[in-house]
């Protein structure tokens, strides 16, 4: 005898039709099984993490301030953390911002969803490049957005096209961009292109949404200048300590231009009033002194070393099989693979083979290229990134004679 | 020479209208000044907050799991907490729920933030209490709700009032209530009142948001069981760490119904990814062997002595120029001045007097009683409750004078 479900009283909101379980953390989920190289993760490597510190920070804390530590605190975040982040910015990215333009955010996810929370009506036209990073699009659908994808290149979206998208009327609410490493292609926009994107940006009084999390992850040179630094009336900058120190303390951050500030700051208080007074002042305590001065570059030589690991993996397994342009920074290397495979399809058959990838299909806004698929080289070890690309190899070639 | 203000390119979303900055947060900082008296705050006692075991337990999540407890996380939750969660409702609150069930949020704020978020859209009815939880009111504002205020007693909503609500078109997507101890009031529902809530809430097919962050700070007797236990699949459930534990670690949860549970958990993805897993882990090490069992009743004791100061005062000083109800449980008093008087208009001037309340205003959602206040017994100490409480009394003398 069966039960009967018993009825759901509850009537959904239209946004929820517009949410949808992250495909990218339910391939996680199967690919944690032991045994599997996974280079699907866009988790950082673990022994980056800063125990140490982190150890000292929170025992000072819970010695030094535990009431307040622990108490209810102010919603824009803590001062002196603020103060850290604009002098961070002014010294790593030539950025000229005051701390009361910083709001610390839960993460930096938490960043994309306060800014559409405030700036994004059903129906609003926001523009993204082509692909471009899945958890902003989620972050983006519940307010119902007409998500226009920007003709790309290596460099990001095309001036022209943002100009012209720009011109289209209802104006786009923004475009959001990743200059830096852009997470799922690795890329990296030029001078060039920022200067051009800015300019048409500008003259069409588009506003942008600036994200780098990855913009201290270079290994050959740092990028060029944020874009904030271009047009700072017009840009909202999303920030990040979760590759740099740690994401599981979820602490981010937003510069918001002063006009916008206000509102920000409102959506944050209705959404969880603060984020963690302890995490927060954790944080400050191990990166006041400038640890990330020395850590940071730690990170970079593993993290690099790791990217020449899965070059040679990829010359020596898949040359020929797929393309991809060495990333200069980020974690991420992006191949196509020959037109009419299907990475989606592809992925049982790798977690099959011992690996697993990420598909690139959900990075799309529109149209996606379903011959696309995204590998992290931060995540393992340097041994079993070749592990990890001869087992892809093994599966792409049989794909490819199949066609 | 002035310099002219930089154009604005941003236009806002319709929802920032809604927005406003918290009241009650700007108020905190004029009464944050040395010398005043504050009965406005919220803010729990934090000689309640366990130290000496956060401590402990923060050293041993880092010696222990550190790479795990600064690493991404699921969405739904520390499993061990969640369990532990689920567990404590079991045995508190006669509740069974799966820790399935249980999502661990950044703060019961927001919990609300969620729940707005996957059920109300633009234009939706929401029915409240009179008055209600104001920080649930801001959740609610930015998805456009229309905020309907159900008459209520000291014991609750009527019934009556919310079976007629119900029966209007279009169906409310849900009543917002809070049984125990509700900030402002500090009332309490009867059994009887529950029973008959429920009832005629599952005749109408409406269900319920029931929201009990002060359940657990009973000083006489424990309050009857939640609304969720008399109608599982129709009540959402919110619960806090943040009163009985420290509200600067952020962390809540929401016990969904499992048709409703895929939702929320993509809502909470698509809004921070997860909450910090170095503070879960924190929690669920001071709360695993019972910690709380031990430590809320301390908490009890202390803030039945301070309700008991309060009331003292109160009779002393203000009997026959306001009215109130003895409060069984949470942090608050209610006090009802005489008609004419505008607690809003008078609070600079109990600053000028040295102490600080809440306006009982912006609690309510249509047609505010503006001879209302909202007066917290929690956050200073006995001695300093009746210098505040005797200030405010001079204040009041002095505008029922000139009435």
């Amino acid at each position: 005898m069966s039960h009967p479900r018993p009825p759901n009283p509850f009537t959904l909101a239209r946004r929820a039709e517009r949410m949808n379980p992250s495909i990218i953390r339910e391939i996680l989920k199967v690919t944690e099984r032991p045994g599997i190289v996974s280079l699907a993760g866009g988790l950082p490597s673990a022994d980056t993490f800063p125990i140490e510190a982190v150890r000292e920070a929170s025992a000072k804390v819970l010695r030094e301030a535990p009431r307040e530590a622990l108490q209810y605190a102010a919603s824009e975040g803590f001062a002196p953390l603020r103060e850290w982040v604009a002098a961070h910015l002014a010294q790593q990215h030539d950025m000229q911002v005051d701390a009361g333009q910083v709001l610390i955010t839960t993460g930096s996810q938490q960043g994309l969803d306060l800014v559409a929370k405030i700036l994004i009506d059903a129906g609003s036209r926001v523009l993204v490049e082509t692909p471009t990073y899945l958890g902003a699009l989620q972050a983006f659908a519940p307010y119902e957005p007409q998500v226009v994808s920007l003709a790309s290149d290596h460099e990001g979206p095309l001036p022209a096209a943002l100009a012209a998208a720009a011109a289209s009327t209802p104006r786009a609410r923004f475009a959001y961009l990743l200059p830096n490493f852009q997470n799922p292609t690795g890329h990296v926009y030029t001078e060039a292109r920022r200067a051009a994107l800015v300019a048409a940006a500008r003259a069409a009084g588009l506003p942008l949404v600036e994200d780098n999390p990855y913009g201290d992850l270079w290994y050959d040179a740092p990028p060029p200048a944020p874009l904030a630094t271009r047009w700072p009336e017009g840009v909202l900058y999303l920030g990040s300590f979760s590759k740099v120190l740690s994401p599981g303390l979820r602490l981010g951050y937003v510069v918001a231009p002063p006009a916008l500030y206000p509102k920000l700051l409102q959506a944050k208080q209705a959404s969880d009033l603060h984020t963690s007074i302890f995490n927060q002042r954790v944080v400050y305590e191990v990166v006041r002194d400038g640890l990330l001065d020395a850590h940071v570059p730690t990170i970079r030589a593993r993290y690099k070393a790791q990217r020449d690991a899965m070059e040679a993996a990829l010359e020596k397994h898949l040359a020929g099989l797929a393309t991809w342009l060495r990333p200069v920074g980020g974690m991420f290397f992006w191949l196509e693979l020959p037109a009419g495979l299907d990475a989606m399809a592809l992925l049982p058959r790798a977690v099959e083979a011992g690996m697993a990838f990420v598909p690139g299909e959900p990075f799309f806004a529109e149209a996606a290229l379903r011959n696309t698929l995204r590998l992290s080289f931060v995540t393992v070890a340097a041994d079993q990134i070749e592990t990890g690309v001869a087992a892809l190899a093994r599966v792409l070639r049989e794909a490819e004679a199949a066609l």
